[in-house]
């Protein structure tokens, strides 16, 4: 038995998420069912960082025991599980041997999501899916400049889901950088949210977002995060940002 | 009468191409439909350049007379076409008024094509049919090295298709310019050929493009890519690349 370490990709839209669910498409229950069709072995994933309904990932990490009959290189097992992943809109793009005790989840030590926003009046068609379109403009460096204050380790009870199953609503913010750059040449602008942590709380990230979209449209500062951070109240926060402009980007280990 | 010119945004999937057709679904006739229901106007669309089916526009140039009852804005009048486009794949992103001798196709200085590859095994997910992914390595270097041959006034009938309706194959390539950068942090590599010139023979930056692959997997050097342009000579060149790479960024005046 050899332990897998999976890079993956994919397009959120149509699955539940990567948990696997009854009667529901998930993004884990796809993998898992094609390593099955390729190797033949009922294996189990285990992931980084679990995805809602409609999330992005350019980069999940997910480890798996497999007993291979034959030796294979990560390039061809990437390859044998894409054959029966295709068409889905799921891929592995690396897979690697890594030590027996390596775990997706408890080994990660840095988790990056990006948030990515359309700020302009047309609803969009290449990134339709891609993106969450604001019909308005947003001031990118209020948000930049009022979300430092999220910045080390915080309760952050005010940007957590109510099904949020995490022991603990302490985190410790790493990194975070809103950036803005022109989208369509025509007034349109691309902004990014990026947010390193440890780990994330369920909705943190589209909490956050909601929240900070408020401070670009004027009606929020830096001083009213703080205090909404402080408060440790979710209603006070901003709306939950919709998933599909989520992305998680890379686990580091 | 007043002269609109309008910036148009739309992926190209599903649509035979910008030019009306008979029993197939065009760019040009949804925006002209919608136009209708908008201001109950029959008018035609003059555009800068017409696209192929499944080929993406981030800037396409179109103009066309219409008479309204009252007064609007720029603003005004591409937010009511796109109520009427929405949820097509196709977006008006800017509108505004030109003197009434302006003319998209005729008065175009410049355009600017992007071709977008994705090299790397995996195949796409979350850009599935926004680039054309090729599965393996090429040298980016070398094909920008190649490209550079084509700048100049030449006859491209090496990279022109036998349905081509252009007076002559004679065109003048202002810049070509090919890119790569990381696209998955694993391997795999993002390429861009941006090409310049006031007007493109039909399926031109798309023959450019498949003989240009070549030269990135070492099959051909920059003194083949000499020796084809002047050959005038299509069996010479390589194959024409995928539409759904292509996207026409932007037109100048």
């Amino acid at each position: 038995v050899t332990r897998w370490k999976f890079t993956i990709e994919y397009k959120g839209a149509g699955y539940a998420g990567w948990q696997r669910q009854d009667a529901l498409p998930s993004i884990q229950q796809s993998i898992e069912e094609a390593i099955f069709k390729f190797c033949q072995q009922d294996i189990r994933l285990y992931v980084a960082g679990r995805t809602d309904a409609g999330v992005h990932a350019r980069g999940q990490v997910a480890h798996a025991d497999i007993a291979l009959k034959k030796e294979m290189s990560g390039h061809e097992i990437a390859k044998a599980i894409n054959a029966h992943l295709r068409p889905q809109s799921i891929a592995v793009i690396k897979a690697e041997i890594v030590p027996d005790d390596f775990h997706a989840r408890f080994h990660a030590v840095n988790k990056l999501y990006h948030y990515r926003i359309i700020s302009r009046s047309a609803f969009l068609t290449i990134d339709d899916g891609l993106a969450w379109q604001i019909n308005r403009p947003l001031d990118a460096a209020a948000m930049h400049y009022a979300a430092q204050v999220l910045i080390g380790q915080h309760d952050f009870s005010a940007f957590r889901d109510s099904n949020c199953q995490a022991k603990s609503p302490v985190k410790t913010m790493r990194k975070i950088d809103v950036t803005a750059r022109d989208y369509d040449g025509v007034g349109g602008w691309e902004i990014i949210i990026a947010a390193q942590s440890q780990s994330f709380l369920h909705h943190q990230m589209r909490n956050i977002t909601g929240t900070l979209i408020k401070v670009g449209k004027g009606e929020w500062n830096a001083a009213d995060v703080k205090k909404i951070l402080e408060s440790r109240d979710r209603a006070s926060a901003g709306p939950t940002a919709p998933p599909e402009g989520l992305y998680l980007m890379r686990i580091d280990y």
